[in-house]
């Protein structure tokens, strides 16, 4: 049995031990002959795979009343993971969701390093600077290296750390946002624990 | 006399009384004749305008070292009109600096408005919103829509507003962020204001 977390630019596997990850665009998952159990927030995707037999969407395991119409389905599944928190899944894009009372309050989409990196090089080449996630925040920046760390995190740590309640951090860039939110608490398994949950409870023979 | 401040995106042009803009791609700088008093960030660009004798830098004018290296000139003579506030300058990058008794403090760097749309957009199709600057900033959303907006709006706005000094915004997107901030007043014409009086100090005869 395997677990699948589909996200805009890999197919990240979960064996129940070790996770693995493979490139959307390359990844063939008729190559694939186990039982898969995925969440997939790609529509192409998801379509691909509802002809596949041993491909199981974990979203009809979830009561989406209690989120709202277009909230894709790795963040439902990252909050149906904790009772109160902030969780990051910090990928090419980065989700905050609240939860509180294991009710969802709502959350916002950030983009991700990689894709917010880009941005600024796209902008102009002289802003085409790696992020420094230790930059000073007290105090406002004077090079152009910070001008562009600051504007990425300040608003970001300001809005975050706002809630006052504990912080989760998953997802590929966990680490980097870690150096911004130090009190944060690493997951990585977030998902792949949720999913397997799900599982349990709903495909359980 | 026209002056000029040439963007990453657009030559913007002032007669004096009105202004107009010319694309970055297409615009041929040596097809003017008249004395035209420039700045300019476009380092290409630039190196071209130094052959040509009726453009005249203005960056000669400047006092660099109120300010830091690669600072851009455009952010630099903003801070030059003002002796105190927020100068919110929303291109293609929203160039945020703080002047304190004609003192620079610091500033930072954020992706303008149509770059961020699009940064959105790449990461996936399913967040290819147009930003709602009326977005409730004091609950978090439970729409994609809005899980767009907030998260670029809600921090920048958190950062500007901390600073509790009076904030003029200039520059295309100016009416946008004036929706965020409705107690900023807009300065259109704070860029060539400060150029002309550069070029009365600096060029006089």
């Amino acid at each position: 049995m395997l677990f699948c977390d589909i996200g805009n630019t890999t197919y990240h596997f979960f064996d129940g031990k070790n996770s693995y990850k493979e490139s959307i665009k390359s990844f063939d998952p008729s190559s694939i002959t186990q039982e898969v159990f995925f969440i997939c927030v790609v529509p192409d995707i998801l379509q691909k795979l509802q002809h596949l037999q041993n491909w199981k969407n974990l979203e009809v395991c979830i009561d989406r009343k209690k989120y709202y119409d277009t909230m894709g389905i790795d963040r439902i599944v990252a909050c149906e993971a904790i009772d109160n928190g902030v969780i990051i899944d910090a990928g090419s894009a980065i989700t905050v969701d609240v939860v509180k009372n294991s009710e969802f309050v709502g959350g916002f989409i950030y983009p991700g390093v990689t894709f917010m990196q880009k941005t600024y090089k796209n902008i102009s080449k002289l802003l085409d600077y790696k992020f420094n996630f230790e930059v000073n925040l007290s105090k406002l920046p004077k090079t152009s290296k910070d001008a562009v760390s600051y504007g990425y995190l300040k608003g970001f740590y300001l809005e975050v750390t706002s809630y006052n309640i504990p912080v989760v951090l998953t997802g590929g860039d966990a680490e980097l946002i870690h150096q911004l939110l130090p009190d944060a608490t690493i997951d990585e398994n977030l998902l792949f624990r949720s999913m397997k949950k799900l599982q349990k409870v709903c495909f359980a023979r």
